[in-house]
């Protein structure tokens, strides 16, 4: 297997036959820059409906780019020659709640009620804050962002239930403005904060210590900001610990066809 | 002279009439609430090239609705059929910086080169936010919004230069978010916020003694949002004590035609 290149990896499509030929394992962000990447998360049919409806009762933490038809491994809408079997570079099996494989092809787990989900991340939303000079601190630092979960419910569907969980960027008062602005025009991936100022309103005890993700510093002349996220839905599902369920593995996203700029509303 | 009932005065032209006819002299705050208001600057043609420059290079303090012909009295773009010399409550006259005067009609002083701006004002987008569900804190406690002056210089043309000037409203984290969302919105009426959150770095010593309007409280859970005021520009045509300027009386608007949804970008 040769190693793959990031640097040759600039289109989806690109990314996508990487991963199927088994070349590229890691993570993806940076990689195809223009591109949504997305959450992905495989369920049985008979836990479909309930999701989805969380999906639809949340749409803040878990956008959905694009919903499969019951066993075809193919997201019409976001990649149509793709194939959510082979083309992300690591995924996580979950039995009961329990992790049982991490492997770089679910070929062999595929089941013709699977229905896929993909759920828009919010790299999509930091390319277009980048773009408008807006430093982001996760990236600055080459580290994750820092997630959190508050004390904010998710409306529950079916089986689906746990809370909000959301990614906080520390930002200066004008770039926090302008961020408002610029995320509030991408709604599929999270849109516009859902709260500033004031860990403790929703449940942050320490700002210093995430629940996902790595610490990042927030200076005295700087607003933490809160955005939903995509590990809200995946928590859910974790939660609820359905017979089976495919995900990605984390930061192993699925990259789409769709331009973030094709995103903006 | 009657003295007319506040209820009657729901259309622009209800009230330009009654304040033509010398009835309403009083401020506008509150009438008429579906059309924008604007605040008025009648300067002669030697300083109307530098203050619309000015506003053109300060957008946010100075949003300008209309510029007349040089010597005509109607607005034609925002309310055809308006005559800016008898149309608003009441007037201020300056001359080199003095208040001389503050009638409720300027034709005795109004001369063949005279340039009127009408500059938005903020009631057009306390509208959008009070239509949204977001409470206004000064309008609350039926107060005048607290003002302050920055230490952020405006850019100067001519003769105009000095301090933007801020208005405050408090509000709660998902508030602020939405008022900086539909603010946004209305470009043509101060825009978006220029700051939230931290009064000292844009040189406001005390939240609680504005230089203009009436202090309003700030609670603990609440962020000090700021947004660029249209006093911005009275200040900067006041400081340039130009040979004779007049403008509007405090709180008493020209009452435009122009719908505040109509100025929903």
């Amino acid at each position: 297997m040769s190693v793959q290149n990031r640097s040759s990896l600039v289109s989806a499509q690109q990314v996508r036959e990487s991963c199927r030929a088994g070349e590229w394992t890691n993570q993806t962000s940076g990689l195809a820059p223009s591109f949504a990447q997305a959450n992905l998360v495989i369920l049985p049919q008979a836990d479909a409906f309930d999701f989805l409806l969380f999906c639809k009762r949340n749409p803040k933490p878990c956008p959905l780019l694009d919903v499969t038809e019951a066993g075809s491994p193919v997201p019409n809408k976001s990649a149509p020659d793709a194939d959510l079997r082979t083309d992300l570079p690591r995924y996580r099996v979950w039995r009961h709640g329990q992790l049982v494989d991490e492997p770089t092809d679910i070929s062999s787990y595929w089941k013709p009620d699977f229905v896929s989900f993909l759920i828009g991340c919010s790299f999509s939303f930091e390319a277009g804050l980048l773009q408008a000079g807006i430093p982001v601190r996760h990236i600055e630092l080459g580290c994750n962002v820092p997630m959190f979960r508050t004390n904010v419910a998710c409306q529950p569907a079916g089986k689906f239930h746990g809370p909000l969980v959301v990614s906080m960027r520390p930002l200066k008062s004008a770039d926090a403005i302008r961020a408002i602005q610029i995320t509030s025009q991408f709604p599929d991936v999270h849109g516009a904060p859902v709260h500033l100022g004031f860990p403790e309103q929703i449940g942050i005890q320490d700002i210093n210590k995430p629940d996902f993700g790595d610490p990042v510093p927030v200076a005295p002349d700087e607003i933490p900001v809160f955005w939903a996220c995509g590990v809200t839905p995946q928590a859910a599902v974790m939660a609820a610990k359905p017979e089976l369920v495919i995900t990605h593995s984390p930061g192993c996203m699925f990259v789409t066809d769709l331009l973030n700029e094709s995103l903006r509303r």
